[in-house]
């Protein structure tokens, strides 16, 4: 038997990973889930339709972000992930002793519970006495903050369906205002190569920008997204990246990541020059 | 109608780009080549069944190839270009006037003459009074040379089939042969993501580091490789990619590139652990 998922990264390229079996398909109230075994990728798990993460390549994702605000912020404790039922940042923050808090804000409880069924080394995240969860929508709960967080990770899929809200300039707005007057949020910037991808990058850099002091944006190659190559947004009211940067402090740590390292660090904020571009030219936009 | 052309990543990966027509197919004395017109990747043409560039992602890999050694190198005159028969890298390396000779050592004559008429963009790079073609096979051409190049590129396009002999020891011997004193050799390192991919980048990586004082990998990001990440290695008798990297000579240039910047050319040196764990692997093998 022959059995291939493909993801649609446009109209017109998909990426097709052969599979051994459906582990799972379920409807919640927010989206469709489904898990998948392959020979390749391992396990993974999509929600309708698209690849949210797979055994062999999700490292990639949480580790990058979560080591680089954390080797940035000389002082973080507090910690909110909005999305994140799967565990997986929670599972590299706990990593940090410092850390006292780290609220996950995750409204689909399906989610999280196919996550602890079927990816048990990610949900492990969640189990720390750490965690609190919170079951709500990522917007409401954001606009009740002031002041509480030293880090914010915006953890959620993509800025269409039920995350919508979580791309608007009043996220990031409310985002601001949830930090520490030293904090850092940390977001998916999605890809920029494909042309339809690229407009949801610009927009997304432009109501960023207007909004924190700080706004870089640094990379990371995912085989799984869309080209391969996946683009993270850092925002601080008063960190930079790199000048703020404390790779010796990271270093001395020696903790065990398959991604991340004191040196790429700097290495991924390092542009091609058509993403440079792009961004450069939103930031004139405003 | 629906047509699709598919990418073998693995036996277990594909990658499908959506055509609207097939431009050319033709049996060489080398290979097969095919032509196919997309509207995500523009024109792109194929070995074998394999993509060997497009429109759309073409100039990440000839800039890469071309600007990093040009950056370090402080006084290249002759380069060799073994493949290259689609004069992208040629096209490059011709936006530096300090070249004199450009030697492109293509055994397929179709496939130039196929480059010739579906990529005259690229192959305007061979149209240059410095660069000289040489229809013959790209070992036994290197063996004649002796301390003639400051550069030499292996574009050649992967480790099976008839241009297996550019990826043996004896070739890596050979290069380093052709090369003047202070010479650098870049050559295609693969993907190190899939098991497959990964062997093949080891075994080379393995053969490298015997016969050059200096071996190093940097990356790029280039969506129609195998997971969109893709390797290069440098290899080097005197000069090494980041101490004696002149980033404020190449702006002084102010040549136009898409992909390649001095800042991105410290970044693409900087590599993900993984990757770091297992050339370092094949180091201490030796």
């Amino acid at each position: 038997m022959e059995m291939w998922f493909s993801e649609i990264h446009t109209q017109n390229v998909k990426l097709s990973i052969r599979t051994e079996k459906q582990l799972f398909s379920g409807e919640s109230e927010y989206q469709r889930i489904d898990v998948f075994e392959s020979p390749e990728f391992g396990r993974f798990l999509t929600l309708n339709g698209d690849i949210l993460f797979s055994d062999a390549d999700e490292f990639i994702y949480n580790e990058m972000v979560t080591h680089v605000p954390m080797a940035v912020h000389p002082n973080a404790k507090k910690v909110l992930i909005i999305g994140g039922g799967d565990g997986g940042v929670a599972r590299e923050f706990c990593l940090y002793p410092e850390i006292e808090e780290i609220d996950v804000v995750e409204p689909d409880e399906m989610f999280m519970e196919v996550c602890r069924k079927y990816f048990p080394d990610m949900t492990r995240g969640l189990e720390d006495e750490r965690v609190k969860i919170f079951h709500e929508d990522g917007l409401r709960f954001l606009r009740k903050c002031t002041e509480v967080y030293d880090i914010i990770i915006n953890d959620s899929t993509d800025p269409f369906g039920y995350t919508e809200g979580l791309f608007t300039k009043e996220f990031y707005g409310a985002g601001f205002r949830a930090l520490k007057e030293d904090g850092i949020m940390v977001y998916q910037h999605g890809s920029p190569f494909y042309d339809e991808d690229e407009m949801a990058c610009r927009s997304m850099h432009r109501k960023v920008y207007r909004s924190f002091p700080i706004s870089r944006v640094y990379q990371a190659h995912i085989p799984t997204c869309p080209s391969g190559y996946w683009l993270f947004g850092f925002a601080s009211k008063k960190y930079h990246p790199i000048k703020d940067f404390n790779g010796k402090k990271w270093r001395e740590r020696k903790l065990k990541t398959w991604y991340y390292t004191a040196n790429l660090h700097i290495g991924a904020f390092m542009l091609p020059r058509y993403v440079e571009d792009l961004l450069e030219e939103e930031e004139h936009r405003i």
